[in-house]
């Protein structure tokens, strides 16, 4: 039973991490927003306290609600009347188990940036955690967020492209195609930092998103992958692309690239996967457009306009109006929020929130492809 | 000086319409609620007091706030010490023109949606309400707060296309191609009523933001157009589409179609525009791109990676990742708010945001199409 | 019963026009030369009678097929026992009709270039030749012959839009967007020059291809036409775009936009009906692509994969295989072919050629439109 | 110096294959008689006599000039006065090896489809029997012939994307997505058969189109693949779907995908490359555009109307005027034309034609493919 059973109204919401010019935090506080279900209250915004002080205040928080660590945070929070039912947690990949772990411990509700963690074994942990504590743990794999995600997601389950046998999945950027780590750029420092980010470049950044959504979507996973990493840039430590072959129990097999070096691509993640009988597509550079093909007829260009309730019922506006990035993070804030309030109510949360078990995989993918890559590409079993 | 000078925190906003089941109301609130600059405390959101009160609780607004009719409203919120600052009118187009006039008499900011009345000659009597209020009137032409239109239009104003020679701007849809509104469609039933939408159908609900879009960007507004309207559906009162031709002080010409009965669209709004040295392109159904191409060069697939401030100033995600309608709609909340802070402060607002003139510009040119077509498309002046 | 009946093998073919640098006399030469039913052994290539050796050379044809003009060609072709069946007419638009007559009394078979002449009293004269000669007469009406254009208008055939409610077509090119044809254009001089082209600029270049293309595939034509007519560019004689507003006796209404001065179009065409049932939609970009959406169903992405007879029938290669211009082209050559096999066997032609009579209602259609320009766009009757 | 020093006109073109129902032997015709520049006179159209003799009187080709096999075709023609120049061999796979050496020992050009032969072995011969010979030997593939990837190549080699970093190519189709080769299709019969096509059934026929234009365009080939091969179709011999990573000596990286079995694709081929500076994308769907991105730029839609000579000196049709596989398939013709002529003057060949070299390497990617798919995907050389 949460702890937080009989509260009503908007949830409470802390934050760590998500201090001035970070990005993601920005992208979660306006997800939380979107719907009314959330209400930011308190935050341990930043690792330099005058940073965090001034980012409270620009945020509106209250003064005493401004921690300067997440464990100040977790233990004063835990104790207060009015304290926080849930946390986002958006700092570097490194940082993401400590607090996650302080957080479920006080069963308070974590809904954490990916990938999980910085290493399989702190996600194995993490996810010992989760399951001993009564508190929820969401993992923000965004993608799957997108109603034409879900309802390619339905119709592969209904059968529509048979017996699955290709899974092609890319996710190309040119963001990092010189060495902007060196030249000032935040965003870039700790995600080329072993130390910050984990084994993983381009893996962990983007490459556990693609993975995570083709299996969301396939509703299957590989067993097995072979891998070639590369550092294309001078004095990168980090892969900034990944080439990754997949073999699945199924029989099926796919294809994952990744890369953050491939000039004119910005956030270029699409998805293919074609079975027996049909095939579906698509592009999150239009991500209202699914492109279905029953093998041997015409593709059907779906919208929300034509699809069933597992993408409109995520919608806020009627078809043709175009949702995207933000509406799709939102929704797993609403229905995290949804969860929470089954939480509250003694009900079992229901829903397709990517959990600490998804988070477990997406790391153990990134150590395997690593591991696989210092191989010669040696096919290796994904626990 | 504005009466709300010395506030600060979140704008307490207020509604009028957008009760259960309203496709508008709801997506104003998101709109408001996106960047935390709106705080939604009072509604009069439907003349049924039943509805009205269960769609105020629905929205989790305090009993006392919730008013059966908008009058009542704003004489209470006028009055209240932490009265509303502004109001969103989202009713139906001949229930704008009262409430907007009574909530700027009382100094009340508002927020309207378009067209901004049934009637030019209500929309001129508010063009002087306005002019006398010291309040604000931003009218919701949400389409020009889409990033690259605002590139587009200053990309015209830097003399990328030239002299301006010819404009092509379309909004079609598909939805009202059969009888709908004789089916149950609430949509349907007033934007069809005459009573209701005054003398435009498609020409008002969707005409009107082609024709805003196209001055906005373009600099420019036709001097006359020639109009042809139909109505195709049997029974149809308004026109379901309307093909007009028009004619530029400068040289320009132009033509704009909207339609409601196009199988196959959804909200197909295009914008073309050519000059003696360029075009530019903008489809809202990829709204994330412009191809702007110099006369005798390759297209440029613009985005807001390779755009200026005035599209990323606007931004709320990097490129790449899609913003969308809520995005764009969300914009002019924000710079609404921008503007109310800048009157708290006795500063004078600025910035893009479509005003009571654009408003009235909008209905002349309903009114003008309609009299065209009245008289076998004979061309008319806009005044 | 044809003068050639009883021959056999390929179709000899003489050409009027096409010399070097001619753009569209290649084009033909092509196009008859791809499935090998015609082999070109005569020409009048030029006025210049240096010129037209030089080209006759080029080609390969024998010095004494090679005439200075149509007239002598026609007279000792007819008299010659392997003289010319048939003769490609690819001149300006001045120079079709005297040697489409000449041809046609000697019961040689015409395949001439649009617009059909340079006046419609030319256009009328002309039918009457074509009605009383044994010889064919065919319009190269090119893009009739898209694979998938043929589909269009089979699927129109056969009740897939309903009944008829919308036409949107559009030429748009950019090449005459500045004077050019001061500057050493061939192709642009006598395009812009009243008594090589007749009245219509744009109108006739192109404005022609797609009046007759949306009537083709609609299998209606306007009844009344309302139109704008602008030379932009200095010292231009002739229109450079046109828009025009149509109404059909059925009830539809259409659009058609043509322009040369649009920068970032090189030839787009583009075809969309609306019907009460669905919509269909071809762009000259993209010719291998229909898209067909039923009322409130997905747009399919038709190919000749997913066709029909219509389209299959035409196609060389297998779909997935782009098929284009000069295939299209060639399409007409190879129903022309079958059209004067027939002729040979003493049958009835059959197919779906563009006749004289296509060509008299184009030429009226530009005199409409240059008529009801000079009116300030009165609503003038196409005969 | 050739045998046919001194001839003039057009070239006398035999063919070994090609008879009724086969689909590549009509595009060798077509896209050799598109210019003019070959006159078919002679074949061995069919392992059946009866069917040989009807395709060649279908094809209008003398009786004495139609072979029961090319043995007796190459002893012939070779004696004839007017006999054939050059030879086209459009059978299948394992009959291309017999027949290209037959005609090259004497002295009659090769013009050959791919893969060059069905096994290495029979490569390495045929390589040496091209060297001994006088004749050219030219390998038909024909997706180098297409203007915008010339214009690619020629931007690859002015350094436009500066150096390699990646190439991500794929073949992708659907046609054997079932069994269609137990239901009567012939093409696929001999595709999937080993004894026909060889080592692969995908790699073969279309994964060395893919492998040869990504190092035309790249310049570069890769030193080494991973290969993972699959028979998705039970009972099919041969491979229908192939993934492939490859390593250059540069240090790039790639992806090669061909299947045969992914619904919804038709003959999608498409090729990106990356580099330091900039990136270009191009596919088959739509062949005349080009998308180039310099690194930071906006991506230019290229066509052939902002491209240089490596475009646009293949082009028949103004830009804009869609030209396609034929075109593409015809400027191999034309440029074969080109060096079957320059070899008549005694003048050195130049082009940039497929040559037996290219071949070799083709059928030795085949095999290695093979062989890395039957070891787990080993790294393995390529030769």
């Amino acid at each position: 039973m949460s702890r937080f059973a009989g509260r009503s109204g908007p949830i409470r919401l802390g934050m760590v991490g998500g201090g001035k010019d970070a990005f993601i935090g920005a992208v979660h506080r306006i997800a939380s927003r979107m719907d009314g279900e959330f209400e930011l209250v308190a935050g341990a915004l930043s690792s330099t306290p005058e940073r965090a002080r001034e980012s409270g205040a620009a945020l509106g928080l209250s003064p005493d609600r401004v921690y300067d660590d997440f464990e100040a945070m977790a233990k004063r929070e835990a104790r207060l009347k009015d304290g926080i039912e849930a946390v986002a947690i958006v700092t570097p990949n490194h940082l993401h188990f400590a607090p996650a772990r302080a957080f479920l411990r006080r069963g308070i509700h974590v809904i954490c940036d990916k990938p999980m963690t910085a290493t399989a074994a702190e996600a194995k942990k993490l996810a010992g955690e989760a399951e001993r504590s009564e508190a929820l743990f969401v993992l923000t794999h965004n993608y799957s967020g997108y109603p034409m995600i879900r309802q390619a997601r339905a119709m592969v389950e209904d059968g529509f492209i048979g017996r699955l046998r290709g899974v092609q999945v890319e996710y190309v950027q040119d963001w990092l195609a010189s060495a902007v780590e060196t030249q000032g750029s935040k965003q870039a420092e700790w995600r080329t930092d072993p130390a910050r980010s984990g084994a993983g470049g381009a893996l962990g950044d983007i490459g556990t998103h693609a993975f995570h959504l083709a299996g969301f979507v396939a509703g299957e996973r590989p067993e097995a992958i072979s891998c070639d990493l590369t550092s294309f840039v001078d004095g990168r430590k980090l892969d900034d692309d990944a080439r990754v072959l997949m073999r699945y129990a199924s029989g099926a097999k796919g294809g994952l690239w990744c890369s953050q070096v491939a000039p004119g691509n910005e956030n270029r993640l699409t998805l293919r996967l074609y079975g027996d009988k049909g095939g579906l597509e698509w592009s999150h550079e239009a991500p209202e457009h699914l492109i279905a093909t029953p093998l041997g007829e015409a593709p059907r260009l779906m919208t929300r306009a034509t699809s069933g309730p597992a993408a409109t019922d995520l919608q806020r506006v009627p078809p043709g109006h175009p949702e995207g990035y933000l509406e799709a993070f939102a929704n797993l804030y609403r229905e995290a929020a949804a969860a929470i309030r089954a939480k509250r109510a003694g009900e079992a949360p229901t829903g397709l929130l990517p959990t600490v078990a998804d988070g477990l995989t997406g790391v153990r993918f990134v150590e395997a492809c690593v591991d696989s890559a210092s191989r010669d590409g040696k096919w290796t079993r994904l626990p």
